[in-house]
């Protein structure tokens, strides 16, 4: 982690100097960067996740238009940069505030959001790796032992069964190695109450698994940590969210990504499996359920082209929903007592999606 | 903690007792509990929350459309008893799938929604006691050692400066013992943003604190939390929001409560402190500024009006926004620099609120 955080800093160095050789050399000074237009934006099946294509834009200081975005991506850079060198971490709003202290103005915040984004593309790297973080928290607990690298912190370790509300997945946990584990398996859930569920029932215990909490849909953050469980520690990921086509896309998204996202490596787990609840669960359950409204079906129609969407599995689960019109959520098989979903969904389709 | 649990149990089994005794001498079981309708809610400024006034209504099963919630409330209270016996925890959503296991059946999730909120009201104890929990999240970080009491950590201890990303208040910590502190003050904080910079800039240290992230309206969990520092620990509570009608009011629920729930005690902090962003605030420290729009305008003329809203304090500040007609966010601090409101503003607010 720390070098990655090396890395960082000089790829921020690199881009200035860059720029003062430029002018040094008697140039305008220039930025490349690949497009984020829509036309650039391609699935690619092979990695399982959005790219952009070939096109590039520059930003010129020759043309009078672009030295105003080239300057504030010039200082959004140097800010990131005295961030991580002094090893603070902000937000995409304090990003926005902290510029008129260097009389740096953006309009509003999304124009500031916008650059932050442009030198995520220009770095090729997520604005939580030059320490701007989003405001979300969620939450992680199992067996797994993490060692610090935030000042203060350096050294110290920490068992992620430490404290059975789950610890939350900020700035200190996203920057920490992992050191040791007797997991074998990630289990990712949507919901706190489910998960504090399957804390009491044991299911880290049981199941040896990490369980992650993605609050609704999961953070960046949150992404990029279950991608280092699945890659750093060489175990499945499996995914539990609400039977519905927001559920389904919650999981998607963390297996492959958003095109908002098209400009990033390293958030998307492609061997990741959503493993419920499935349309076809509802049916082979019973589950109680809701009525599908316009906008689910709206949303249905639009997964079932989507790219990300092409396996049979997926197929199979948007055609029952739209047969079946309904939609359930987990907390749903409590109609069977509640630990059953621990006792007998839960093993049945670990095993289903193994 | 465990007292007030047996305390619990023991209420419910008084209940479950009573309509037997009432069976068994030959009366139509019945309950009564005070009313929540608005005529019977009333502004206590001895004990500064709302409280429930004197008229009272009457479940009685000798009325037949009284049978259904009856039978509903005390199936609540039967399935309240299990989870608090058996020391699992569950959530609104889930008691109403859960009644299904059951047959019992609630029309929707408000009809179950008030029923436990009859329960609250016949046992004079927040859902949270007898186990129902919300699913948002919040945090706290800082010099306290908790012991915990939930199954498989009886005994264990956690000091909650343990995870520099905060320690999740759930379940196990709302219901873990104070076991030492060398704090002196809580500093609860709206946002996550800014308590990672609280954190990383050592307030706790420096200022002796525990910090709360409140993560916008404090959870019920959180607010009852907040009262036991105060109390338990004996030390004064600093609240810092947005400086707007909103943050003004995430503020006074935490001190003093909500009318919904007025049929509740234990929730509110009536010594708790309103230190920051003032509309003064705003005007003094020239901070960047968005107009207030006519929804905020108007929540500032209903706050004008409400008896929580007093003071002289809070109502020159609700005079100083209504002139200025700006609101401004706790980040806008950061155009004097990232560490401008931990090095000036908080101790000087700390000073001025003490």
């Amino acid at each position: 982690m720390m070098e990655r955080k090396k890395e960082i800093l000089t790829s921020l160095e690199n881009l200035g100097l860059k720029i003062y050789e430029q002018i040094d050399t008697g140039y305008f000074p220039s930025i490349q960067m690949p497009s984020r237009s829509t036309e650039n934006i391609y699935y690619d099946p092979q990695i399982r996740q959005y790219i952009l294509g070939d096109r590039r834009v520059r930003r010129n200081t020759r043309n009078v238009r672009h030295i105003r975005p080239f300057t504030q991506l010039v200082w959004t850079a140097l800010f990131s940069h005295e961030l991580s060198s002094q090893r603070k971490t902000s937000t995409l709003r304090d990003v926005y505030y902290s510029a008129q202290a260097y009389e740096m103005t953006f309009k509003d915040q999304q124009e500031s959001n916008n650059i932050i984004t442009d030198l995520e593309t220009v770095l090729g790297s997520s604005r939580e790796d030059f320490n701007i973080f989003p405001e979300e928290r969620s939450a992680v607990f199992g067996d797994l032992t993490i060692e610090y690298t935030v000042p203060g912190y350096e050294g110290k370790t920490l068992n992620l069964t430490s404290h059975p509300d789950g610890v939350m997945i900020g700035p200190a946990l996203t920057s920490a190695e992992f050191a040791s584990t007797t997991a074998d398996k990630v289990i990712a859930i949507e919901k706190g109450g489910l998960f504090t569920r399957f804390v009491e029932e044991n299911v880290h215990k049981k199941f040896n698994a990490i369980l992650v909490l993605t609050a609704g849909q999961a953070p960046r953050a949150t992404r990029h940590f279950i991608r280092r469980l699945n890659r750093e520690l060489d175990v499945p990921v499996f995914i539990f969210t609400d039977g519905d086509p927001w559920g389904m896309h919650i999981a998607m998204v963390i297996i492959s990504g958003s095109a908002n996202a098209a400009h990033l490596r390293e958030l998307t787990t492609p061997d990741a499996r959503w493993s419920g609840v499935w349309a076809t669960d509802i049916v082979d359950y019973k589950l109680p359920t809701d009525p599908l409204d316009e906008i689910d079906m709206k949303r249905l129609y639009e997964l079932q082209r989507d790219p990300r969407y092409k396996s049979e599995l997926l197929q199979r689960e948007i055609k029952t929903f739209l047969k079946i019109r309904k939609k359930a959520e987990k907390e749903a098989f409590s109609r069977y007592g509640l630990t059953y979903i621990v006792d007998e969904y839960l093993p049945t389709k670990l095993e289903e999606t193994k």
